[in-house]
């Protein structure tokens, strides 16, 4: 979802993310958010079923992304390393609109019933991680594992990104935390 | 909470569990729950603000039970180490009382907006366990990934004991996914 794409879901979503900001997600209607985009009310319900899912329906396209790439990972690859380099590739999909990230993540912040949202989304992308591993063969504990501290270090990582730092990248982040997470485990 | 203690909360809980599985949690109301457990709806509304607060009043005891924990673990113990252990002392207080838990679990494992409600439980255990690191004196973000970690074993570790293997020990289980994962991460 590019933050500037003149097409409809794209204003629908710049609108809805500027809405949220200026009077709260809850004071936010879809018939206001329409309003700001300059369509009808009907357009925005071809595009979203209701505004929460402005905020959530790029997470059917992420897990994707993070699905196809355990898949395509070598076969020699340990269930860390390829769940690493899965979660590299959900940081380059999200690095892609860096503005779009944070300000829905400060809608979500500011309110904890997004915030359980959030949290099952990110619960289901661990469900599908772990999917993926079983299926490339890696056993049912090991797999559960791996894919949920695949999400541990993607949402630590994000957090870190969508803060103060304006230079730091999503996907080092992500490499820097799986390190760390190693040196810990090793003891250190 | 016990299952079979005689005094008012006790029988509440029960009660609570008993009608969410025969009727569904959105089908029972306070009063009905009340009614099973032989008091009456304010003496409900005295030990629980809802029906939904029957399933999470314990999360703050738990929470409490594991920070104490890591407050009174050894200085020289790493910071995966005394979350281990912490999570351990959740584990042994959740073990006090199999069949509550396994119906709990049940009934939130049936609603999705229950679900949400226990990934914020955790997602708050999780934040509370990184503050107590960093009381400890741990850096910010290994704080971050040790207590995220801890619950993800702890959140692993509970889905196999409340699930059909009737022998295994959730402390083992904490003990066991913890081992698993330093495997994972040295390579193994």
């Amino acid at each position: 979802m590019g933050r500037w794409k003149p097409d409809a879901r794209g204003r629908l979503t710049l609108g809805a993310l500027e809405l949220f900001a200026e009077r709260g997600y809850e004071q936010t209607t879809a018939a206001e958010i329409a309003e700001r985009a300059g369509v009808t009310e009907r357009t925005f319900f071809r595009h979203f079923p209701d505004k929460r899912e402005v905020l959530f329906m790029g997470s059917k396209h992420l897990q994707d992304v993070v699905v196809a790439a355990i898949m395509a990972a070598p076969d020699t690859m340990g269930p860390l390393d390829v769940v690493g380099v899965a979660m590299e590739s959900a940081a380059a999909l999200l690095e892609e609109d860096r503005p779009f990230a944070r300000q829905r993540w400060a809608v979500i912040a500011a309110n904890p019933s997004l915030q359980e949202r959030e949290l099952l989304k990110l619960s289901t992308l661990g469900a599908a991680v772990a999917e993926a591993l079983r299926m490339r063969g890696v056993a049912e504990l090991p797999a559960s594992l791996a894919a949920e501290t695949g999400v541990t270090i993607f949402k630590i990582s994000f957090e870190l990104w969508v803060g103060d730092n304006e230079s730091a990248s999503f996907t080092e982040g992500i490499r820097d935390a799986l390190a760390q997470l190693r040196g810990l485990t090793a003891g250190a």
